[in-house]
């Protein structure tokens, strides 16, 4: 019987129906337990720089301090990828969250539903029982280095950078998980072109001596790219930087069969934030079709990790099992076989998960 | 009725079986079609360091530049890559020549052979009409800027730069294509987070203005490495920069059912140089099971682009097709529906091909 502080970040797009619906299940939860879950809500995004002209304002950081965990949507905005020289844009409010709050390490756990084994582009013989645990880097690299124009604005560069300490965090958080699973790493870099990743292997190889009994493997991201969609169950655990990290994540989404299911746990030096990995989706915004399990599982990781709640965050993962056995889908991971009468929207979907 | 010196550059690993079939199907049509083919070798990668402690020699370098196109295999070698210190390295000697002949575009062709429907991993529904061309750019980004330690080798740091000149080239080389197709150009970038990208992204809009009759998209690297699973038939031509490139032609090589199908032509300023996308796969050398249909299909390309000879690459590519009709197939291409007397090693599938 626990009291904790939960914050709601919906952010833009169809952050704010989703987060609304992964809400209801945290309330439901505790109700069940007999917790008192206290909800406070802040601005970040588009949202936020429409309302106060900054991507994050100070107030929001203060709430998130504050809060054992939050919750949080999507940012973006189709105006401004329109714009490549918008100088205030949603992300910064994302990557400014990220950097102040220490969310060195993003969890992004990829486990397919065997009910959504037809939604994929991918075999099912090639799928079933896939199940992926990436460790994506989430404050170094090319996302935070110096970046600018030179030559009058005629040449743009960024700067990718990582130091010893960076790599080893993030590669012990990994190799602790990967003991608890099938005791596989595979660590992706690529180190036959860049300086960031032969450091980035050095220091792996280093951490993998205290790791003996955990299988190690290098792979260079143009092959992991290639040999996630070939053959995903030679995965267990994946460590890589955090450009890499972006791309195979979502890549590997549709392992998943789709990535509206996907949940992911930003975790380091204070307060966890816990989303979907798909983005604002601004194509469907207040459509009422978003897939909100996304949000749903990302209430379940926090559970889990922030609160340590095991048995609740369980009771959230088995809702969705029952829903999607049930025949329940949303439009994105429908497939041919799905029942017409049992394509639902966000709410209602929503609804099914809290029966 | 033409004279040509091609310039074969085998490099490493498989790189050696694979080139010899090209340069027989080379062959071949030279008998055919009555031209002069005169032929030289060259070393680069791992064996040209072992000969003269250098990836790409002076000689190899000059050779290159006198010939009228260069057959490429592959470098790379396991030793190098579990060795991130290594201050000499195969790779080095590719990048190199891509640099010094000036190789900026990078075309990969993403075709699947209807017969090789069912070897890939991706539902043969989903793939069937699947036709994309890439244009990599490959002579500058992270590839080529500064890159080094500080802070004593603690901190490691690479710079990903692009010019407007850079990305102007190749998007005309891209949009010039696309007109010639379905009209369809896909331009990925990461504006959302970095400064090459947004100069990349202001360049492509300018260009575009050119190019009315082609409909432009632009995508993010990591929804484009989710779609080009989830739904390949919509792209046409993608543009992007070397390391996204790198990334996402591995990836697409699973659209073509094998990473062995698939065919490269390196072209700009000087020298065409035509190679395999797959790497020097070590595991395999030596075996005779490599599939040489990559170094066939890009001896395809290279009599098409560099000599403009377009009933001579048909001619390659539709005995390729008979082949494969006929139901042979290397390992790495075969099913369950491929008949165990019909997989063949990497001569005995380039006899086929001659035939
Ligand atoms: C919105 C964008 C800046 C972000 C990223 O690249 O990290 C997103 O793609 C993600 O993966 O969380
Ligand atoms: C070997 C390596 C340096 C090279 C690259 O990254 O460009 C390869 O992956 C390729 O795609 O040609």
């Amino acid at each position: 019987m626990a009291n904790k502080r939960i914050l709601i970040v919906p952010g833009d797009g169809i952050g704010q129906e989703v987060t609304a619906v992964g809400k209801k299940v945290l309330d439901k939860i505790a109700a069940k337990f007999g917790h008192t879950f206290t909800y406070d809500e802040a601005l970040i995004g588009h949202v936020a720089i429409e309302a106060t002209g900054n991507p994050l304002p100070d107030e929001s950081l203060e709430k998130m301090r504050k809060s054992d965990a939050v919750l949080f949507g999507a940012v973006g905005h189709p105006k401004y990828d329109n714009d490549p020289s918008a100088k205030v844009r949603p992300e910064q409010g994302l990557l400014k969250m990220r950097k102040e709050l220490g969310l060195y390490a993003n969890l992004r756990p990829i486990k397919l539903f065997d009910e959504l084994l037809g939604a994929s582009s991918i075999k099912p013989e090639i799928l079933k029982g896939a199940d992926i645990l990436f460790f994506r880097e989430l404050t170094g690299d090319i996302y935070f280095g110096e970046k600018g124009r030179k030559n009058n604005g005629d040449t743009a560069y960024d700067v990718a950078e990582y130091s010893r300490y960076e790599v080893e965090r993030i590669a012990r958080k990994a190799f602790e998980a990967a003991r608890t699973r099938r005791k596989k790493l595979c660590s992706v870099d690529k180190a036959n072109v860049i300086e960031t990743s032969r450091l980035w292997r050095e220091v792996i190889q280093k951490v993998a001596k205290d790791y003996p009994d955990v299988e190690v493997e290098h792979q260079f991201v143009d092959a992991t790219a290639m040999l996630l969609i070939k053959d995903p169950r030679r995965f267990d655990v994946v460590v890589t930087a955090n450009l890499f990290g972006d791309i195979l994540t979502d890549e590997a989404s549709q392992i998943a069969g789709s990535m509206g299911m996907l949940a992911s746990a930003s975790v380091g030096d204070g307060t966890g934030v816990y989303e979907p990995i798909h983005g604002s989706a601004h194509d469907i915004t207040g459509k009422g079709v978003a897939n909100p399990l996304a949000s749903i599982l990302s209430a379940a990781l926090l559970l889990d990790i922030s609160f340590g709640m095991k048995a609740e965050s369980e009771a959230v993962i088995s809702a969705v099992d029952k829903v999607l056995k049930a025949g329940f889908r949303t439009r994105d991971i429908a497939d041919a076989q799905t029942l017409a009468n049992k394509i639902l929207g966000t709410d209602a979907i929503g609804e099914e998960v809290l029966k």
